[in-house]
């Protein structure tokens, strides 16, 4: 450290207000901001390239705050550099319907680009913001006219590298030379147990340098090394970069700072007067000084970057108009004016077709219908491509291709996905991702991010059942399909055939507010024939399938694999319905009168069929139905003998209707 | 490699088991056992100390085959070394009821230490195995004799080395120094997608020597360069010891090696008959002839080996009989006699306390009051052991004694649960993991490996609802306690209140056939007064709270930090029981006279009440019902507010159950 810490009042803004808001809320992490005030001050001050008055200016850098839980370092820095986030939005940290929640989280304070906190998926959302600058730069830029071209800045903390997404997002952001991504691990030794050295002693030095990127080391409390280390990042183009910031936790605090009593609770207010005489802070909670306001004021010369840069794109339009064009419906987040018409020729075209296949095998189909339309689709699998059947005719990796569609992610399902979440929310890109259905777990957090941050993230998960058969009960899905029911925001498909598998590719296109499951067989299923009304139906996520002969009495409800069952039971009864439910998030959404139409209440005689845990479908059946599903977990054999084990078979779902009706 | 293939009779032994086998079952992966034979070769002949004769020696070596995928590996090593494992056995591959599923399952095959298959978690299980070892060690040898002291044998592959989880755990173990770990990478640099450079390039040693291990590289088809790295690992002991073993994949198929077409298909019999050739084998399918099977013969050497262990031991025992007694009572998992009445007697002493805390408080105290008895309990947290309040007065960081019976896991929720998987594995210890509710999904599918194996590791899950106030909906659970009830040999207690949350312990602490999440509140919880009756109805998971004022009418169901709000509305209501609900699990189990004393089927005005999503209760309030829940994510503000945002009230409750009496 180089200045004393009583002469540093720009970076002792943000421990000030920090301090004073968590104090006021009585709740939150003080020992973060603290730390970082100063590397927050080069980074921020000298070097974000960004303009308050236009949080969405298309070529900002990016940046995360990976160690989400300091987000009075970014409220404070929202505030101080002009963004539309007041002193009285600070005063309201962490209370009900303030712009300032505990975590930074999109949508609420303008300047948040992601939503943190769940540690670790920061800086993967980073290296997707990287990654998604490097595929769109390549994509548009010529070699006259940059029109994307900003670098992704990320706080990172001892928490977020003890994570294993680290891992698995940084060694790819290596392996693809991200050189525009620069990440600040606040290497402070404190976590909430303590001293990290007993459980934590990794050579992070050593670590990164095994993944391929430049790794600098500085005193994160000396400006002139914090600056010389990120005009060396920015000079690296080829590697990403991590600086490793030595600093103090709570600096400014004497009786707290460097300890862990720092990192999660308000100083006290005892602690809080010494700490303002520890930083020869004379002004009161929540006051700064004018000449504080203007040395962090990022407004004008923001303002002044947006207009240069419009100035670029303006040239950049008037030499290439369909590429400008084209990007700026991208960055829209529009799809293209004839999608829909294409699509629903395609999905005509399919039911056309009337293949019997596997729905894995109809959503590569779709892919391959919708991609080459679609030039913001950027795809990818955790290593699964030729199970997945992710990979169409036109894609091309971005590890050969910078300019590429497609992400070869190894086997990495967590950081695939919190990549792409950063994908998504950098715009100019509809990222799909994926893997076998049981492994969703592994990255499980991250697609409820992308659903808590309404993304369009598709998540293509195949092998959706122990129709998997042999590879056995730890690649066998059971009680994954309803907790991916479960999460809000997130729509679930679960198709049955071709057509219900092309209408799920196109709902998941379509739908810009938020992602979507797409569930797929590994083997096959017989397609089923519909009307032009029942092909309209499907998007409505439940639909008859096959109407009653006679009177109605019961109704068998199915999905995915288990509607071919449900057919056949179907043509050996009288007065029995089948409801095909490939999403039911979108069903429970129709109107009161289509719900009642399609599930008439008064019909209680009602069997779920389902290769999945039964608990889900009691919602639909009640306590007077029966569901045909899992309970336990499955077994290693083929798919025939399994469903034959497991009870989940024509005749099981003739008897369970019979027994209702009887 | 100094041996010519076909001169190589012993492990090609593995090679032709492994793809005929394969080829048999018409499905697997024959190229990590063919690439992994001669490593297999020289750690299973000349190192691995181990009985065929009896897989349950407690000293025995144990060994993980962390590339699950490639099970006939393992399968062909326990056949040809003399485990209950038939050539039938490995000719019924991957079928229904034959003990050679298609990844390795725990319970299957004798000798099969751990269930593998979803990558990377075997890695972390062997940590488990490690650490479990380490510290039994350090709890039972003495000066003069060990009676705990074997290796830990881990095969992995890279898979496994992009899996984060696998950061987690070997950062740990290098910081822990677990010296008598020795994982061999199968460095064959292909993966399902092709060859790994394009998407996996990180410098394996320098990754490893950042976590503290030694890092040893070989040719993995050199033996006496595997023998030489193998000694050079068990001399270590104050590290663990990856050898980095270069591999070709699938070697000794002269089409298909070194290439990802291998990887997880048959070979084809055209190419088994040309590599047979390869390889000089002559013999046909599943022939394996004497003196190759006399090569790989351990039972008379194992036996021998566990012989001396035995002389050991009772010498032991006849020095330090008290010590002998209580580790044959940890390794055979019975607790000790007077554990139940011990605990029935801490109940009553909570009962009459009857205190108005925070169940994770609650969870403390019954911590501090089991513990104590039960030296078997290895407890942990990641980073959170003052939030999740695991830590007791005798806890003892294992980083600081190696005799110690508590665990800073770091922030590695995943990597913590897998290596807990490990220790509740290897025998000696009751593992309890820690973190809060919401980052049980990061460890989500390490959760369901303990259900799938029927393993005795106690999850404990804090902050379990918005509840938890100020931190926002990144941290307030929703679906996440019905994804849990939804797993399979799981059980699941949300407590209410003091006397529930020691009912729940106990309950997890007898639970030898599985494992039990705790869930537990941050805030303070309303004690609730029982008869002796109903707290013995409290382990059956669910029991009348408050009995109806008048002729029963309607049924309020409730768990944790809403059973006040339904005791609240109770008091308002006529004809109204309260059902508490701790643990639905053990309910459902219960006979149908209970459930239907508790729960009469003709009274179908029902009202759940639960802080989580709304989906699970449909199963018991059933169509005509309602429940009073989240639909919807949480958000940033103190408890109180939230509860009211959310309209999870007492007024709600009373106002659903009028509706549905009007």
């Amino acid at each position: 450290m180089t200045t004393p810490l009583n002469e540093r009042r720009i970076a002792n803004a943000i421990r000030v207000l920090a301090m004073d808001a968590v104090q006021k809320a009585n709740s939150g992490h003080p020992g973060a901001p603290m730390g970082m005030a100063d590397i927050a001050d080069v980074v921020w001050r000298e070097f974000l390239n960004h303009n308050p008055t236009n949080p969405q200016w298309a070529n900002r850098d990016r940046f995360v705050l990976s160690n989400g839980h300091g987000s009075m370092l970014q409220y404070a820095l929202l505030h101080l550099t002009g963004y539309d986030l007041s002193i009285e939005d600070l005063k309201s940290f962490r209370q009900l319907h303030s712009k300032t929640p505990g975590h930074p989280e999109l949508g609420y304070a303008p300047g948040i680009e992601t939503t943190t906190g769940p540690l670790g998926q920061g800086i993967a959302n980073a290296v997707g913001f990287a990654l998604a600058e490097k595929t769109l730069a390549a994509q548009f830029n010529k070699d006259d006219i940059k029109v994307i071209d900003h670098f992704t800045y990320c706080f990172l903390g001892d928490g977020c590298l003890m994570e294993g997404v680290s891992h698995e997002a940084c060694s790819l952001a290596g392996t693809l030379g991200l050189g525009k991504l620069i990440a600040y691990y606040d290497d402070n030794g404190i976590s909430i147990d303590g001293e990290v050295e007993g459980w934590f002693s990794d050579d992070t030095e050593q670590r990164f340098q095994a993944y391929g990127w430049q790794v600098l080391k500085v005193d994160g409390h000396d400006s002139d090394a914090l600056r010389a280390a990120t005009l060396e990042a920015k000079a690296e183009s080829s590697k990403p970069t991590i600086i490793i910031c030595k600093t103090i936790i709570g600096l400014g605090s004497p009786n707290k700072q460097g300890k862990e009593d720092c990192h999660g609770a308000p100083l006290g207010n005892d602690e809080i007067t010494l700490t303002r005489e520890a930083l020869g802070w004379t002004e009161g909670a929540f006051e700064i000084p004018a000449d504080v306001y203007a040395a962090w004021d990022a407004k004008a010369k923001g303002s002044a970057s947006e207009a240069a840069w419009n100035e670029t794109f303006a040239a950049y339009a008037a030499k290439y108009p369909m590429e400008a064009a084209e990007l700026k419906r991208r960055l829209s987040g529009d799809l293209p004016a004839d999608f829909v018409a294409n699509a629903d020729a395609y999905i005509a075209e399919v039911n056309a077709k009337a293949e019997t296949v596997a729905t894995r095998k109809a959503s590569q189909a779709a892919i391959q219908a919708f991609a080459p339309q679609l030039p913001e689709i950027l795809g990818g699998s955790a290593d699964l491509a030729g199970s997945n059947l992710t990979l169409w005719k036109g894609a091309q990796g971005v590890q050969d291709n910078a300019a590429g569609n497609y992400v070869h992610y190894g086997v990495r399902e967590f950081g695939m996905t919190a990549i792409a979440n950063g994908v998504a929310l950098h715009g100019g890109f509809i990222p799909y991702v994926a893997t076998f259905l049981m492994f969703m777990e592994y990255a499980r957090n991250a697609v409820r991010m992308s659903a808590l941050m309404k993304q369009r993230v598709i998540h293509v998960y195949t092998h959706d059942s122990i129709g998997l058969g042999e590879d056995g009960p730890t690649h066998q899905p059971v009680e994954q399909i309803a907790s991916l029911r479960g999460t809000p925001n997130l729509n679930t498909w679960r198709p049955c055939d071709t057509v219900e598998a092309a209408i799920s590719w196109k709902s998941a296109l379509l739908r810009s507010e938020g992602p979507t499951a797409l569930i797929f067989s590994r083997q096959n299923l017989a397609f089923q024939t519909r009307t032009e009304a029942q092909i309209a139906d499907v998007a409505k996520g439940g639909y008859v399938l096959a109407e009653e002969k006679g009177e109605l009495k019961a109704i068998i409800i199915a999905t995915g694999s288990e509607v071919a069952l449900a057919m056949e039971a179907h043509a050996q009864l009288e007065g029995v319905r089948v409801v095909s439910m490939p999403c039911a998030e979108e069903f429970v959404k129709q109107d009161a009168a289509y719900r009642e139409a399609v599930l008439p209440s008064n019909i209680r005689a009602r069997v779920a069929v389902e290769a999945a845990h039964v608990d889900y479908w009691w919602k639909f059946v009640g306590l007077d139905g029966r569901v045909i599903g899992m309970t336990t977990y499955g077994e290693s054999a083929p798919a025939k003998d399994l469903f034959q084990h497991f009870g989940i078979t024509t005749e099981a779902v003739v008897a369970a209707v019979k027994e209702l009706t009887a």
